[in-house]
């Protein structure tokens, strides 16, 4: 803590990537944080105008080698964005340093030990720390977000998918055994590693499905869906590739309980999110699209009853490195420092 | 007939529009046909070259005001690329002149003429005529096609979907009352129309749902789909736009039948589609992508069984201008006079 | 003057375009505006959500039909973004009521009456006003920006054109007789009016020149640079469609003084914009990209003398809606009311 | 040579690139050819439908690793398309096996072997081999085309800018010492190598100038544009990336000499290319554009007299991949072998 500013002293861990870039450009627009630290895996030092090229001339901070030392008395909150299993380790360390963390990766979503095996085909190395970590999908956990020390960001896929589901589950009006999620999501989802299958020649007019049926989103979706219905659920999450730099669109597909008509579904959707900032329910009739949440931190979300086949399509929208990433982690750190929920993100 | 070169004489009716250029372009590698008319309901005469910049500098063909007489010379087979109830005015006209005609509209696609002012907003103008039309989906009713005067060309939305479930359906593998089909098509799907929906600045960088649970090719979809499986079914469908010039690309879901396998899927597929030249069942663990199929006649189809799940995903591409539309259409005509079936279609 | 907040009252004449539509985003977070009203010249009123609605459900702001006396109660400053011609009226009424207008069309860029029939086809509507107008290219006429009343905003392609040249026709390195300027320009710079060729299937994977040796900016870029040279010249300017929605990169090409080496250009570089604000220029071997600039209301310069041809290259790349229009507007309305110049366009 | 098929045998070495996998699909449909085998540097055999995924299912054909005895038997034509300064070292083997060699690498281009080291940055490989390559600009140089065994392919962007000044030079219109050749290609010129730069979320929306002043293609137009000059000459040549898949669209500036007016220009175009099929000079007032020679082997010129500058402007447009290199190799081959020049290269 920072006490003559009043300001909380903050450091990104992994400032390179896509998500690292994006809390850069916020915290440094946070009027109670102060960005200490910004760090690398690599060993070469950079001026972080080099990766936010949009940042004024007078900006001078540097992305330099991690350096714990250095963190522990330059940093209060600590956004780790390292690769999954990376992750981990750092994570640790800074938790015994008493660091508030907030992990941007996968490594502490899942509350099953058992569930990293089989979808990320490793064993998880610090099983140990995953009761303490709270899952950050501000909006469902926030009671659980305002106490937590070490917060798992959710995944961009999840994050659409689950806050467009929870209130029906919640409310019971769908048959939790009809769900099928047919995601679309923007090229910087995959991060900034060089990628055959993200070179401009391969997805320009382009689109395709991957990782079909197989996904490692998959049981973090079903974990907190599970929580809205009560018992243990199953989906079935497709992924797709969009010709764009950022954004996910994901339509949602659901048999309705016996008799619900719409003014049940909106009346469940309002008591969800009504005093919500970042959730916006559309009026009827109107469906979320990528350019209304881009560089935002909001999910748009719009719905369709059908009478003709008894199903609800519920289409949401967010920015992936956003609501999808960067922004849900400013989101719950503000949670967690009782900071105005939407600090450092009223952008349009 | 051109009895002297072997060749049948073609006209395109509405040859200005995305389609009616792409049809040109077939028409004119084809070594059966003789290009002989191109019309346009504007007044004004247009070398075709303005219209398809790509042709060589030698050819002189003309897009001329409609002129019935000519016509009636001038033409054996017509392509008619006029839009919805426009359309069937003319075809009406040129099948009083025994003119084989291949209809693009949907005008003469739905056999029930009830469905026009439901899904369309209009009653048909000329119903008499349904009885005669045969739903173009060469694949499923070539045996109809090769005996029809009057062809109905199908949409581009159902080309993707019935292609991609009709085996299923037909071998009983899936529940009927599960389909959901989520769709994303390029922007030429849109036609050539000035509209500020497909200006590029609303296009680019942007993705969304539309005319969600109402799209007029759902009942198209319902009728060929309910025809495999032997009795009225009803769809969910759900088409999105996605910024690309051309392409689509279909996601199909369904609920399997009790104890159906993945090897029983595979020889559903195969024995629908093994002797077909432009319907690719992909190997397992591979799914189509727009790259794969553009500019092609082709249908690629990938599938995935979930035994987590219980449901099968299946996933197809096509060139919504080709397999969508007008490569369809010459493969129609070529199934009709008994021409080589991929004659004017080797691209690639 | 709104006293009591201590803000100014702004109105936008004419906000359902892209200037208009980003002059409300900027205003939004001025911290010394008031935006009062918003006007269109269509008789629908639109919540402003619905051209923005990246903005927060509370911004109830509405876009109104033009109301003369209704502005003129509410607005102390008017942003004027209406087509040629059209601006010219609305421009001289408001004049008379003393709002201090700052127009963004071409209706008073230029000081010679006779250039409007030569380059833009029609006699101008009020040459009377002309010589109030002072020409808003904020880093070169600062100091009459402080004092003007109606300030004209310059074009988009000119902005970028005349700061690249405009140091070294000042220190008289170059042969203002070789002046080559071969710009290119994003979507968005052709506004929102529905036009065929702006259509996304026309745009998307295409490029191409236009207007070529007639584009209607080229007697502002000339008469910027006769300024700066002291005496009149001509250039070679040649714009061209990138498929993109925003930015604007121009490639500036010149003959060198004899003798003129690459420390001389640098120091006439540093000189003219070490202490602007919105002008960087880059370090030798350092060029500008549309990316560093998108969203910002930077002009990045980067240059490269080659002592094989005796010339010099330079290059300078603007966000067209913001340094290119809406941007440069605020910082013009800044520079005239005394506020820092960069309030509200620290955008990154 | 194949008598009974009248098919002469070809090989294509380094076909897993752009260039070799368009190759592919043109030799495939090339009536005169036998494509006999596909090469790559990679000890991986690969399946060229893996490549090119629109090739119908019956083509069987593999990319294998490079193996010389097979070579020696199977090719009477080989295209090299390996790395620059890779391929000498080939074209070496092969050229003493008595092929003829169509080179599509930089390694022949150059007349003057010091060129190498100043733009290459390395010594050549086998300059005794220099003298014997013909520079394969097809409509410069055919005569000698036909009678070459060692063909070295002009580079994309040298196509593009000499077609669009030779005539210009060698009709003595221009100032030599004036010439500005400002392009701009797609992506898929940088070929298919893993590069951060080419990573979608690099490119998509972006726009830069790239290797400003010392882009190694610039000797390769200087010596063609030289010949046409009867003169050395040097040329400002700066390339620019697009946010497109191909295409090179090319505007070159130059001062004209004294009294040169439109009719002089216009003739000296048709004089050179009035009976060329793969370049069409346009009408007055218009100008090329991507659109037009997208998956086409023409060079589309359009040009404009600016008597206020005393300026001429030239825009030429290819496809990089084609008329900018293994369209123009199909050319060169059919020159060569008196094929008809446009055998294999009939698309649009």
């Amino acid at each position: 803590m920072n006490a003559e500013k009043n300001k909380i002293n903050c450091a990104v861990i992994g400032a390179r990537g896509y998500t690292g870039v994006e809390l850069v450009k916020i915290l440094l627009r946070h009027s109670r944080v102060e960005l200490r630290a910004l760090t690398t895996r690599s060993k070469e030092t950079v001026p972080v105008r080099k990766l936010v090229p949009t940042l004024p001339e007078g900006v001078k901070l540097e992305v330099r080698p991690y350096d714990f030392e250095s963190l522990k008395k330059n940093a209060d909150v600590a956004f780790v964005c390292l690769a999954h299993t990376e992750a981990a380790e750092t994570v640790k360390q800074l938790r015994k340093a008493k660091k508030i963390v907030i992990d941007l990766s996968a490594d502490f979503r899942l509350r099953d030990e058992k569930a990293y095996p089989e979808w990320y085909g490793h064993r998880h190395p610090c099983p140990e720390l995953l009761k303490d970590a709270v899952y950050g999908l501000s909006e469902i956990y926030r009671e659980k977000i305002k106490k937590a020390d070490l917060i798992a960001n959710p995944g961009c896929y999840p994050t659409g998918a689950a806050l467009g589901l929870w209130p029906l589950l919640k409310a019971d009006l769908i048959d939790s055994d009809t769900l099928v999620i047919d995601a679309k999501s923007g090229v910087s989802g995959a991060g900034k590693k060089l990628n055959e299958a993200t070179q401009f020649c391969e997805v320009n007019e382009n689109f395709y499905a991957y990782k079909v049926n197989r996904h490692q989103h998959t049981p973090e979706i079903e974990q907190t869906l599970s929580d809205a219905a009560g018992k243990p659920l199953r989906v079935t999450f497709i992924p797709h590739l969009l010709p764009v730099t950022r954004g996910i669109l994901t339509t949602l597909y659901a048999k309705l309980k016996s008799g619900v008509k719409d003014a049940k579904v909106r009346s469940a959707f309002e008591k969800a999110y009504d005093k919500e900032a970042f959730v916006r329910v559309m009026p009827e009739g109107e469906f979320p699209q990528l350019h209304a949440v881009r560089h935002t931190n909001y999910c748009d979300i719009g719905f369709s009853v059908d009478a003709r086949t008894g199903r609800i399509v519920v289409v949401t929208a967010i920015d992936n490195l956003l609501k999808g990433a960067s922004g849900q982690a400013v989101q719950n750190m503000n949670i967690r420092l009782g900071f105005p929920e939407d600090e450092g993100l009223k952008t349009w």
